[in-house]
């Protein structure tokens, strides 16, 4: 038995470490400057961004790709800026660890008017708020169970695929405690299902799926968080299904799988599936986050009565909802006993087109024609390999991603229903970082709009700063142009200030002795972004790669328009 | 009787004009573009910034100008980035009325999935937060309620200088209704105390003065808020008492009155107060916010039980508390009945050292010598003017400034509790754009350390962009000197990216054509800091004036440097 101790810090980093978290992001802060000096001994690197909102940002990109993050702020100032981006790794399941450093705990008890509280005696605020946008909390103030908070709230992030918060009082970071428990690693296997239970309900969607007539697949992004990624593939590829993503899942299914045919956005995608969707008799719906904005408007939702849903702890069969089955076990199970001589042939499915043929059918390009919107993202498919993950920021981006041919083993990583502005730049220093620390050889590739861009741009030089590998794109279309066609299409709120972007990277720091790779280029026609796009060093995927991509104020995929004109209508009825 | 009706956006916008709000600052989202169009109709102007974060700042810097100020976000996303700049406002007492547009009732009835909810059919979290971080709310869900409900939470934001927080759902934007009540502006004018009460208190205050022996004045921010600034400075021309500031205090009083000696920080100001001040028997203690940073940990406090303390809303003698009494009326009273005759001469009070016999007792400069923040902010007192505001940020800059030697009508603005990083720079963006629709011919001049400067960097193009005037000196220091000397001098997490910051107004966009003056210097030494502040057009406070002030990284103010290792043991003890 050992007889060794730990210190607090150690022992918290030591188990994130063991649950593979390579990078701690944050800000510091007089509260969490002791901590800080525990890092390194654990293993773990920091990574300084530069304010606290793109921190969190940051640790909900590296948690989509890593499966676990850690952002550590401090008390009060620290924490509240980055709630908004806490908030929406809760709502769309990042698995981040929010450590707050806060005042020692004699402020706690003496109700000291320390800075970064509100002056009012109440030190605990904070912490409450936190409860409403994470799945667990531990208040870390006494050593004697400390350990056992720190394992339980590391497991139920792993577990729930969701945020936790951990408060750490300042003069708690160097207590001493049993280092005992870390020989053994955290248990934070998905819980096997009940075996009867199980069986009963694959033999019921079994039933579902050999019975139908046509069938269809709709595969949404919690299926990355729940982790049935290789088993869903699995499942459309032994069944041949019709499978569809929704926009939010639009990286899940290899895209070159022949039933693969696109991303279904209802009346408003590039390519209409409504003619099979709404004709079928079932569809299986798996990882679901069905907002309006990823269903445009709910009208891509199969109806009720046909879906099978597999959500991370529950399968719906239509308005049946059975809870307590975890869907990864589940899939195992149902794939395992699946017949596919008993499978159904979809009459209609051949006639079905898909995302690969839309792309193939595109007459080669004008070299002196502007780049438009509805192209784009097919043509810029061809640039994409194996292994790379692909970022699109909220606005043009988002919808324009729709069209892209993914090759496997890519990731496609957007926002389903948080939709916050600059959100996606912080998010590819973190997946980028966590793309090196992978190590898989893969290109992080991002799209984002000028208006994203200029609100959390500093971390570009927080790319820079620690060398990371990644490709921006900047759609350069003068504004916010995803509102201006929601409502105010020349107002000046639409307006945003005409940056010159390609000048950030030196602005904000880069190297200029050869140690960082830093390649811009401003693109208006096809030609122009042919060649860069065929350029060796370009391609290579080292070092910062920034593309100032000129397009139209007002262009945006033709078949999404009449969606925005909708979204501009549902400010009135959100239902309509 | 007016039979006309008006809009809901065009009735709380007439309010905001009514009671002197210009600029509405905020950032655009699809639940708040049928509302700005409402804006320039109603006689305001929109100050689209880059996040919302910095709109929340600048709207606080706003508001401590001009006495309210307007922000509006969207729902979720929106709002939850600016918390924590709304909480500063709170802690600190800045009047903003934040606007939340948010999706029309319809969904909040039927809890659909819209976007930037958390996805779990609770649309209400995050106005529920907000009654933590504002002193009055509402929820304009009604046309029937909505004008009288805008009239309470304005008449609150203005009458307590504390943000308020109004919830206007998409459809509800055009709801008319009647205009009559627009016909009488709302009464914000400070409550008249009780005549008894008030003269029994200012009769025992002036038994405290006229037996004093040895008082002094001690003058705080709030002051400010308060109200109460001409107000204070009467009295200690009047009574000619010694008198000091508190940090957050550092503007309140006329710098060039005989009696005002420059800031007390116990030990740990440049001028040490403290063989006068533990001596003494009164203490005259106007708009306090005792907070451990801006009373270094306190040691500044003067005894209970001599002090007589001024708050908004009551007066306190000693451990007496006497509530419901505005301080701004009781000042007047107490100025009323003050008879110069029998104030006590205090006798050590001639001997006392003041910060402009420190700021002239400096020798030449050597020109060719590093600056060093010891006379920094001495020798730059020199260009202030009058009608001057200063503002400094977190860090070396909020304590320098304690040394400088203020004009009379300028003002200094920082921060007393909250301390939020990057606060200072959209801030300054808020000040000079209250300083501009002013038009007092006065200049905006921000000192800024490198750390807080990338923290909210892109605000500097909302500058640019809507052509402000502001000086911004960087205190370029390589990293967070403030945090190095608490903890971790040499650590990395101390470090921050080296940026080019003089490129930045070119990289945000600062127009070429004439329009709008930006000038940039890089400056290391003395003789190169001198010229720059003697070049004609740069004193004359026009555009864009950025200055690369190099600074050593270890370098503090020498007599602050044992707070700082104060403030590091207070990390394991705050009331050490």
């Amino acid at each position: 038995m050992s007889r060794r101790t730990v210190s607090l810090a150690q022992y918290l980093f030591t188990r994130l470490r063991q649950l593979g978290v390579g990078s701690v992001h944050g800000v510091p802060g007089d509260y969490t400057l002791r901590a800080l000096d525990s890092l390194e001994p654990s293993g773990l690197r920091w990574i300084g961004n530069c304010n606290e909102l793109n921190a969190g940002y940051a640790a909900d990109g590296y948690g989509r790709i890593r499966g676990l993050a850690a952002l550590f702020t401090t008390y009060g100032v620290g924490e509240l800026s980055a709630l908004n981006a806490v908030a929406g790794s809760y709502a769309e399941y990042s698995p981040v660890v929010h450590i707050v450093g806060c005042a020692a705990r004699k402020a706690y008890r003496t109700k000291a008017l320390v800075h970064h509280s509100l002056g009012e005696n109440d030190l605990r605020v904070y912490a409450d708020i936190y409860k409403r946008f994470t799945v667990a909390q531990a208040s870390l103030f006494e050593p004697g169970t400390a350990p056992a908070l720190i394992d339980n709230t590391l497991q139920a992030c792993v577990r729930l695929s969701r945020p936790v918060y951990l408060e750490l009082p300042s003069d708690m970071v160097g207590a001493q405690m049993s280092d005992e428990a870390l020989a053994t690693p955290l248990d934070v296997r998905v819980p096997t299902n009940p075996n009867e239970l199980e069986d009963r309900v694959v033999d019921a969607v079994l039933q579902r799926i050999y019975t139908s007539k046509q069938p269809f697949i709709l595969v949404d992004g919690l299926a990355a968080s729940d982790q049935i990624v290789d088993e869903v593939n699995e499942f459309v590829r032994i069944t041949g299904f019709p499978t569809f993503g929704l926009t939010f899942g639009g990286g899940i299914i290899n895209g070159s799988l022949p039933n693969y045919h696109g991303i279904h956005a209802g009346k408003y995608g590039s390519l209409d599936f409504t003619p099979y969707t709404n004709t079928a008799d079932l569809a299986l719906l798996f990882g679901p986050l069905l907002s309006d904005t990823n269903t445009q408007g709910w009208s891509a939702v199969p109806r009720k009565d046909i879906t099978v849903a597999f959500r991370r702890n529950s399968i719906e069969l239509g308005v049946t909802k059975v809870h307590a089955l975890h869907v990864k076990g589940f899939l195992r199970r149902l794939l395992d006993r699946l017949d596919a001589s008993k499978l159904p042939k979809p009459l209609k499915a051949s006639s079905l087109p898909t995302v690969r043929d839309l792309a193939k059918s595109l007459p080669p390009v004008d070299p002196s024609a502007p780049i438009d919107q509805d192209t784009f993202y097919l043509r810029i498919s061809s640039f994409f390999r194996p292994n790379d993950i692909i970022v699109c920021a909220n606005g043009t981006p988002l919808v324009g991603g729709r069209d892209f041919v993914l090759p496997p083993n890519t990731k496609l990583i957007n926002s389903a229903i948080w939709l916050s502005v600059g959100h996606m730049l912080p998010a590819t220093q973190g997946i980028a970082l966590a793309q090196k620390e992978l190590g898989t050889g893969g290109r992080t590739i991002f799209f984002e709009g000028d208006g994203s861009f200029q609100a959390t741009a500093q971390e570009l030089s927080t790319i820079i700063r620690y060398k990371l590998d990644a490709y921006i794109f900047i759609i350069n279309n003068d504004g916010y142009t995803f509102e201006r066609l929601i409502h105010g299409l020349d107002a000046e709120y639409n307006d945003v200030a005409r940056w010159r972007y390609l000048m950030a990277p030196q602005m904000m720091g880069a190297p200029n002795d050869g140690s960082y790779d830093v390649e811009t280029h401003d693109v208006g026609t096809w030609g122009e972004l042919m060649e860069v796009l065929q350029g060796e060093n370009f391609r290579n995927g080292k070092g910062l790669k920034m593309v100032n991509v000129q397009m139209a104020r007002d262009d945006v995929t033709t078949n999404f328009k009449p969606a925005l004109k909708l979204a501009g209508q549902q400010l009135m009825d959100p239902t309509n």
